[in-house]
């Protein structure tokens, strides 16, 4: 198997079926990437050792998905310099808007990247990751223009749905 | 000096002229306690070295502030399993519902206790931090009941304000 | 059966199901508790007579779950100085916001420690309380650090869903 | 003195600025009114024994104003049958929506009759008194109507702005 | 069938479930009410012609209850000084509080008390009607007293759920 | 088939089944028009050839249909000198607020008319569109009209509920 | 002075300097209209006689501005079919999104067309006005695209900010 | 003067005064960059030739910041593949909420990596952008670190503000 580019970290086995989507667009576009399960609050330690791990097998890339609370993403930037995506959960409270304002949120000098609650932001943050590794492995410069375009071709197929 | 039974804990000075509340209460009801600056993202390991020595003084309970992604509670929580008493600051978002948020709904199994956002949250954690210490040290039993009976004083003192 | 060390009140039935999980917690720790139905607003004088009774028995901490206007923790705190912990109910409103804003916002000089709304918050309120009491009752110095190191262990069990 | 048909009640001193309207609201109306300070939370006890002697006095509508945690106005249904009138008061966390909703989220069997946060909730709510009077009082038949026409007049007055 | 006291109006059928439950309470409570279902923006002119009617009649209270834009008891209170209880129907968009909002914030001058959004808010509309009247119909003063001590046994009966 | 006097634009055809509903109420009242999924952020330039050739067959209105980040309704109106009617769609995130406040709130001099969330936008901005045509176009004087007699009829129609 | 094709309505003097922006936008533009504070609340029969009078006169546009409750577009829209344009007014609770909700989420069958809070949305509205008086008044169709262009001019003036 | 490695485009000088914050952090940390004012709505074409110009000369990072419907980002980020850094600007409806909702809820497939509301995000947005281009230009790999080191020391001097 490749060395991992990128690392998808959630804080529960809960937020997997959202997560798989970002697993999911990585593995469809030749992304090679290691997926986890720890907790900000509950194995602290073992999340730092994970990273550092991560950090020396060459991740470049780190995803972070939290709900309520959702300190994951924060906490992994803290005890990283390399950019750390995160993607909100939804949550019975407010749709995950308080996830995503604990994320998003972060103070000056420690930046954490953040995108849609739930499915969208999962995809994006996969698509953003690539455009990133885009920069400087040649072999994804085409990888999201095909993407793009193979959207967009399907929004164009569908034309007037009256005749659906 | 007497040996600290409490901490405050805040990611920056900004948050000191709220949780100087915090601290004035705790000094005025005659609370030994320990005041620090440091930031769960900026500084972690310091945070978390502070935080061994101060459980090894005698500290049993901590206070910690923090505003927008606010992780300084849940971090602090994800350390210790003394109680943990959060209060949220203000914020130009959303006047400090997000910060609020972020700390009240911490996962099932590491609990922090929330109180207001800003001045009255600060006051009201020290005092809550009094009502737990006094169910061990006799000194605190009255405290609380007199500082309660001097407050509703001055409320009856007013009366009607028509004549005031 | 053991003199009950805290108190769980509820003000109608309906929070049963969600208040069910602190008192399973305490019951599964071994923290000897009562629970009861009373309201803030439609039994004022039974909620009063009640509480005395509990702190005259050795109720340390009670436990408050109301929704809506959730007034109950409020009242009870009104009338007790012992640490009062709320957990606010979900709402069709708003999800719970406004309970735990209700809950959360009391005026200083009368605290009420919040937690998460529902389950999440039932948990920890129990959990909260038991670190409470394990400030002075040696019992439950190993509880809660046990109970911490078996969910951080299922964590770790997962490891990479993708191999789930 | 003329024996009074309402009764303000606020929890702070802090919100007769904005109350003192409701009374001279009622003052320029010639309805006879009390006005005490006296807090749900700090002074129960007190606030019981003022509302059963403004009943006996003959107090027909109960005028509460709160914020935040905002419970006297159902403290105070929860004590009496006769109809109690809510004015939310603002507050730095949402303007005063979190009181709002504390006041008027009452549970089905306890009514508080809820107005506008602030000064307009204020008036209305004693112009609403003035209008539960005026069923059984006949002095105050024609008071509301000729104090609408009055506003009436006023807004009339300035047709187009643009010509002030 | 008796003269109506009261009033209760919608502007769709779809609002009936809910406002029923108003209706109900007050048939239980013997209080002879009309009921109709008229919109402010589809037919206002009937609206108006409705209401001059029903205070024809005899009718002391209007209950309006709307939901959205919920216009409908601030333009019953802009025709009537009797008065007017709103309630705000639940929504998509964010679960009524837009109707609640839009229903409780009245200009200074033409009130209207608000109550609870959805079924709660109904019925209490309903008791607080009741209250309006009996403080001039004799009959209907221990009507809400043996109302609300019934409501009161029944939460007691429950005690303990823990042996429910 | 007629000259399209209006063209429905929406970004994807998830939100078909709202706009479906502006579809039909301009089919019922016979105003030819055009229907087209196209993508302000996934096809572009697709989109500003398809409005450029619209224009030239003589449309009036575009009604645009976007959710979450909802740039379409934007990006058509920095395109075109013609009214822009557009409506948001519901959102899992908060119920379509996100969507409504990304159009509502253009910025001076690029105006776009904002209707409701869902259904009742669809419906209404078709409504909408046809009163701008009725405006020159001398058959459609009483469509309008004639539409919201029948509506109001089925409001009187109903009457009151409980015989229903 | 010319017949004048719109409308510009408002509850209240206080919105003036709002609207004003409305009112010099049609000035400067060369659209004469009227204006003019009537309330749907305080007098809801001089409003509708006033529109009668202006429809008389010619007016194919209304625009109406109000703040909270802000009732007075969807009244307006209630009694006329021509286009109804609802500029929402700033607020203290929620900086005008309950205004803006009050107003865009008219019941499916009166559309009421919204525009963005405060001074943006009162040039938009008078913008859109202009944009529908120019599908057949030839005068105005040049007029939307010069004051685009000179908008744009000045935008692309800036360029580099760092050399301004 | 060096290649410009980003550029931070803005739609209004009026969004300079917090975006300087992040051409300040670029210049201090020795980034080329380009920084223009130019808007989605009011200057498309104009936008879409200074993007394509950009990437030619090596662009390889856009931050763009948006307030309101807060368009700018996902306009840009339709137009290229290269990472967009949305930056949402402080807004008096609703502190930027609706801005940043607006640039962070992009649909699956065109990623916008969104930071906090204000002079926070301006800053982050920079140094994310500098974490991206350390993962291959060498000279920026210490930039970051060393940065860091310098705020966390700058926290760790002042230690118990009450010596301060």
């Amino acid at each position: 198997m490749a060395t991992p580019l990128m690392s998808i970290l959630m804080g529960s086995i809960s937020d997997w079926p959202v997560m798989e989507h970002a697993s999911k667009t990585l593995e469809e576009l030749n992304v090679p990437h290691d997926v986890r399960i720890l907790s900000a609050h509950r194995t602290p330690d073992a999340l730092f050792q994970y990273m550092a791990e991560m950090e020396k097998q060459g991740v470049e890339v780190f995803i972070a998905a939290a709900g309520g609370a959702a300190h994951l993403a924060g906490v992994v930037a803290s005890k990283t310099t390399r950019p750390v995506l995160a993607v909100p959960m939804e949550t019975k409270l407010s749709g995950g808007l308080d996830s995503l304002l604990s994320m998003v949120q972060m103070p000056a000098g420690i930046p954490v990247a953040t995108f849609a609650v739930g499915k969208a932001g999962a995809i994006n943050a996969a698509l953003f990751g690539i455009s990133l590794l885009a920069l400087h492995h040649d072999q994804y410069t085409s990888t999201i223009a095909d993407y793009r375009r193979k959207r967009a071709d399907k929004v164009l197929e569908v034309g007037d749905p009256r005749k659906g």
